[in-house]
């Protein structure tokens, strides 16, 4: 159970899991009412945005709309939420600027130096419902020290569609058991499992109170670890 | 013609561009014939496996073969040279690994400081017809800073093929006047320009006898320079 040798390859979750996209669109959401002279809940305005997540997503899934980038995702949503939350007086242009906070999310604190840890014996990558532009953007934003960037857009579906995690190892040219997934989402764990993956939970209590994640094990788990260094010293980096 | 400012990204030819394959391969090449107790003329067998390369690639650009990574059919390849250069004796696993001597390529002495200081102002990402798998581990290997891998298996198609450069648009999410495409080689840079791309020549004379790259321009390129500092210092980071 802890022979981790075979392992060449850790892929992470990255909404939640390496970054605090909740935190960061509260702080920039909050910045921009201050220039712009607006009350607004910024929790619950990241709370509805992050909600509209999945069932965007389902209608790419279900085949409603053609393969969308999370980016046009978010856009579109954005513009739903633009009338409902009072931000109708900002221009297309400011829209698609604070759409982009998606590429400027805050790391968590153990993010960059768990992961600078990981990279010295292990590719390192995201494998993120993102884009590979948005996850690029915010490599260089944040200071990942990604291997390389694996947006699902190179596989034109959404995690948790096997397609993604298939995607993976075709790209890396690894087998399943080579690669371990890393996300503090379950589901995320499950559906990489089923396909073969290795898998590490890392609980991130933080992530907020829409309760997605979960500090529980739900599954059985080659690894849980509170944060990226937990993860680190387990893996023996 | 020297306003660079709209440039968002550059992506860089690999292989004779950013490191050196037929050095290394001669390296390597040499340390296994010595080890094995092989007398082998490994610059003739370098240029010999590298000569290879356009006439596999047109094999599976014409339909020929299915689409196969680089990875594989430098692999075919080697499996030839190994009855023609007195090579029979490696067992397969022996010629997998020195087959993986293209991850091991070494940078041009530049390559590195360069790319760093480009990085600053720039995405930089290969644009390669090598695999993502090859381009990963070789950044890891040689420290070559990339931000994201754009290897051709992503679009299963090889340069100058234009299906390569649309896929950088594409995945970059960047329009074609917003790349600088990098290369030593001008039939690359003459697709890219074809495409809309900016265009960097960097000259390297030291590539090799078998006469590929020319130091002396043959197209209108945006910029020609002697290496990747040059390079960076011209488009002012």
């Amino acid at each position: 159970m802890n022979d981790f040798t075979g392992i060449k390859a850790l892929t992470f979750d990255v909404f939640g899991t390496t970054v605090d996209h909740r935190g960061t669109i509260i702080a920039e959401g909050s910045a921009l009412g201050r220039t712009k002279h607006l009350t607004i809940d910024w929790a619950a305005f990241a709370d509805v945005w992050r909600g509209g997540y999945k069932p965007a997503m389902q209608r790419v899934r279900s085949g409603e709309l053609p393969w969308t980038t999370l980016d046009s995702l978010h856009r579109t949503m954005l513009g739903t939420l633009a009338a409902r939350f009072g931000l109708s007086d900002l221009s297309g242009a400011e829209l698609d600027d604070f759409n982009r906070v998606w590429h400027r999310l805050t790391p968590w604190p153990d993010s960059v130096e768990g992961l600078t840890r990981l990279k010295r014996k292990f590719i390192i990558a995201p494998l993120s419902n993102g884009n590979v532009a948005l996850l690029t953007n915010m490599a260089k934003h944040a200071g990942l020290p990604w291997d390389c960037i694996l947006g699902c857009d190179l596989a034109r579906h959404y995690k948790p569609d096997p397609e993604v995690y298939q995607m993976a190892c075709d790209v890396l040219d690894l087998a399943p058991a080579q690669i371990m997934m890393v996300a503090a989402h379950q589901d995320d764990l499950a559906a990489a499992q089923q396909m073969g993956f290795r898998t590490a939970f890392v609980t991130r209590p933080e992530e907020g109170p829409n309760g997605e994640p979960s500090t529980t094990p739900t599954g059985s788990w080659d690894i849980v670890a509170r944060d990226f260094n937990e993860l680190a010293t387990a893996v023996g980096t």
